[in-house]
């Protein structure tokens, strides 16, 4: 099958073997797959990973010793726990020391025909949802996860960092439980498509006009300077949900945290069942927040188009 | 009166006017103060404070309004807020944006004979307790917080990190909450007052023997290398609670404040009734972290002393 190998150095696309199934693993044939910020830093070598990339997929099981599995469009967590350590048995399974991360670490991902992942990580997609909406999911579910680790309530004052699609996701899932987010980003046109869903927003440099002592701070920049903005927004006994890595370091005090005795909650992957139900319930938009679609031969190219600075989501077709 | 005089580049001992009273204020005459780690940062320039140093007495209501304070022993809380603003109104004083604090921000402070501070701030110190033990309140009320801010159960495993004034409080209240709560400091003899006390400890090059993935980290160091190390030994989803500050940048990734979910949270200035009622029934010990004491002409050399890498607190008397 063809896939995209990353060699340490450069991505490329070879002629692969099909996968092998483990016990309790399907094998999915992927028809659509999304191109993530994982995967942009991972091609500049930021990690460690060798392998086919990839990790956003919507697919269709093509075998499985799992009846209600067979035939089905589905999507997958991308994390495999070793199910038997410390962390497994606390249902911490996402931070299972001796994991696998499909496209990520130790196994292989979804930028290739197909894919093999265990029963458990699989999600039936409804009907309802196209490929195109469905693709959102591990994205939605790593933004509903806010609301697992803070306390929102509908009176909380809440902005949300950022102008990118895990922006677009979060902003939206904060609406769900807090009145009137507001979003603060960099770049006007990309503001404009969250307008467009009905999202409060603001550029950086008017900040002013938004004020401070928000409850509740959304990092979602993906850039160093997005946490000192978020201490400076929040009000004291605040919170700042950290959602965004990135490369390289921050040199920065942390002493505000202290002295106005703030909280910073780091939030990574979320519910996928949650996100699904969302998505099936019509309570998010994703199509202002899909950029392109390029076939697997055009890898470079989706590469390209995803690192612009007004792109959201851009998807690979194998 | 005498009082030493802060004036932005050296600290000096001056002869002061004796405080004017405002309403609903009282004159403390001070019988013992202490030295905390911020005094020592307001010498090196750190803050923009200049007037009479100190903010940790213990003293003698020599006049009030307030029939239940004249004559009485008393500690005082060191923040003065407007009453008035919305932090004020929401009973986050401490985070009144118009607060003056003793000794550190728009209002003098206690190395000097006099003080005058409004009577809410003040609290009666019970017979039972020597100054040299009420001199802890206000440090033991910034350790009690932490119970305040987080949720500790008997079972929690707890890491405070420090070997300073401010994790043997720390510790020890971290102690009646949590089962045998390990602290991991840097100066072997330092830690031997904390084993005098019944505390488990280890030296930080030993590290290795504690293992990691504690429920919850305390940071107590006041070193920029306090909270990578607290992020390295939590476990996934476990707090790390901030408590100390101090000068300069750290150059740092908050990564994995987000790859393992962790929660930071700041603590600063905590209950005085908790802290008196805690000593009262002699749940903490303070005679093994107490240092030296010097009168306010040897302010110099009680500096010094405060400054050394084997003290814990050194107390003035003025």
């Amino acid at each position: 099958m063809k896939a995209i190998y990353f060699d340490g150095k450069k991505a490329e696309l070879i002629s692969a073997r099909k996968p092998r199934l483990r016990a309790g693993e399907s094998l999915i044939r992927i028809d659509t797959a999304g191109l993530c910020a994982t995967d942009l830093e991972i091609l500049l070598g930021y990690l460690e990973f060798r392998g086919i990339l990839g990790h956003e997929f919507v697919g269709t099981v093509e075998s499985s010793e799992n009846e209600s599995l067979a035939g089905k469009r589905v999507v997958g967590e991308i994390f495999v726990p070793c199910r038997e350590c410390p962390a497994c048995r606390e249902s911490l399974e996402k931070h299972c020391p001796e994991r696998t991360v499909i496209g990520i670490s130790g196994r292989d991902g979804v930028f290739a025909r197909y894919v093999a992942l265990p029963d458990e990580n699989l999600h039936v997609i409804p009907d309802s949802l196209t490929d195109e909406v469905a693709i959102f999911v591990e994205l939605l579910a790593a933004a509903c996860e806010i609301t697992q680790r803070v306390s929102f309530r509908k009176e909380s004052r809440v902005i949300v960092l950022g102008d990118g699609r895990l922006a677009a996701m979060t902003a939206q899932v904060a609406a769900l439980h807090a009145r009137d987010p507001v979003v603060l980003g960099l770049n006007k046109k990309k503001l404009s498509a969250f307008e467009a869903v009905g999202l409060r927003t603001e550029i950086v440099e008017n900040r002013d006009r938004i004020g401070k002592d928000f409850d509740i701070v959304v990092e979602c920049t993906g850039k160093p300077n997005g946490l000192p903005l978020a201490i400076e927004l929040v009000k004291p006994q605040g919170t700042v949900i950290l959602k965004s890595t990135y490369h390289g370091n921050l040199e920065w005090n942390p002493a505000p945290i202290v002295i106005n005795e703030i909280s910073v909650v780091g939030s990574r992957c979320g519910p996928f069942e949650e996100a699904l139900d969302l998505l099936k319930r019509g309570k998010i938009e994703t199509s202002p927040f899909l950029t392109a679609v390029y076939g697997l031969e055009d890898f470079d190219k989706a590469v390209q188009r995803a690192r612009h600075s007004d792109s959201f989501k851009v998807l690979i077709r194998p």
